[in-house]
């Protein structure tokens, strides 16, 4: 299958403001694959398809869990938000026929971070941040450390601004998070 | 012993600076306990010697983990600032004969919170951040909440100002004040 034809089944399964952020997410994840040298195909689908399980409602989300046989932690059963992640990848892996298994990582942990993340993860979690169609405030510095300064200064950005928000919005902080931030963090400082 | 026998041990232990902390931490805790119906006498003692061990250099704390052959998680070993309170525990044990579960665990989890917390745990983790001598933007929010909200809305406040404090000083948050945190959202969303 071949993007554009990736393009045309994604499009079925989420809205289309979520079609212009997955085509935003693809390009700057090739973008920044080419910067900081990583395979730039798995970049674009998998910038492309990260959140193809995204505008499923619970229901959906029950049934794929259900179907695919996933297991979802007590976090992610409480906040199905934190779980499209790794739904989608049993989606791509079903639908999109998509094997790789660091496409597919990287899809699984864009909703999270997790510790010790591959070149992929991060670049896929970075770019789901900065892509264009983002505005929020801070948006710009986090785009120019993402293509400039380097993936892990952006990805403790990215983690950082993630955990204040999720404070701001008072909903459960997921302590891989944490961990994923404090692993970069004691990266950056060594 | 009583209060004044400890006050006079805990001088010689400690920084002027952190002395006016502490009888500013032992005052409000047993106002705090008055209104929320704790034990008053041990709300004083434990806010008192809360911070203990906080003077002690990287050394000395090695010194007394040794002693007292103290678990120190990974986080702790790294930031020799979280593990003041257990290590303190201990020493409120050895030097000024605390036995009292319920005084030691509140100092041990000042530092970092837990799920679940007791209500003198709970006191304590609240009146280290609102005590008279504390000035920071937020407090006098925090402290209006704390006497007249509740206890778990003020804690939850007190968890998110810390967590977005350790962010700023680029810090490592510990994963259990997270839990702790998410702990009590869920308690007061439900």
């Amino acid at each position: 299958m071949n993007i554009k034809q990736m393009q045309d089944i994604l499009k079925n399964m989420i809205t289309q403001e979520r079609m212009i952020h997955s085509i935003g997410v693809s390009d700057t994840a090739k973008k920044l694959a080419k910067i900081y040298g990583e395979d730039i195909y798995k970049a674009q689908i998998a910038g492309l398809l990260h959140d193809c399980a995204k505008c499923l409602d619970k229901e959906q989300m029950m049934y794929y869990v259900k179907k695919y046989n996933i297991y979802l932690d007590q976090i992610q059963i409480k906040e199905p938000e934190l779980a499209h992640g790794i739904i989608g990848a049993y989606v791509c892996k079903d639908v999109f026929k998509i094997d790789d298994e660091d496409i597919l990582s990287s899809i699984i942990y864009h909703t999270t971070g997790k510790e010790d993340m591959t070149k992929l993860e991060k670049i896929i979690y970075i770019a789901d941040f900065i892509e264009p169609n983002r505005d929020y405030p801070g948006v710009d510095k986090l785009r120019d450390v993402a293509f400039n300064e380097g993936l892990d200064k952006s990805l403790l950005m990215a983690f950082d601004n993630t955990i204040k928000y999720v404070i701001s919005i008072k909903k459960v902080i997921h302590p891989i998070t944490v961990k994923a931030r404090n692993y970069i963090l004691d990266k950056l400082v060594d």
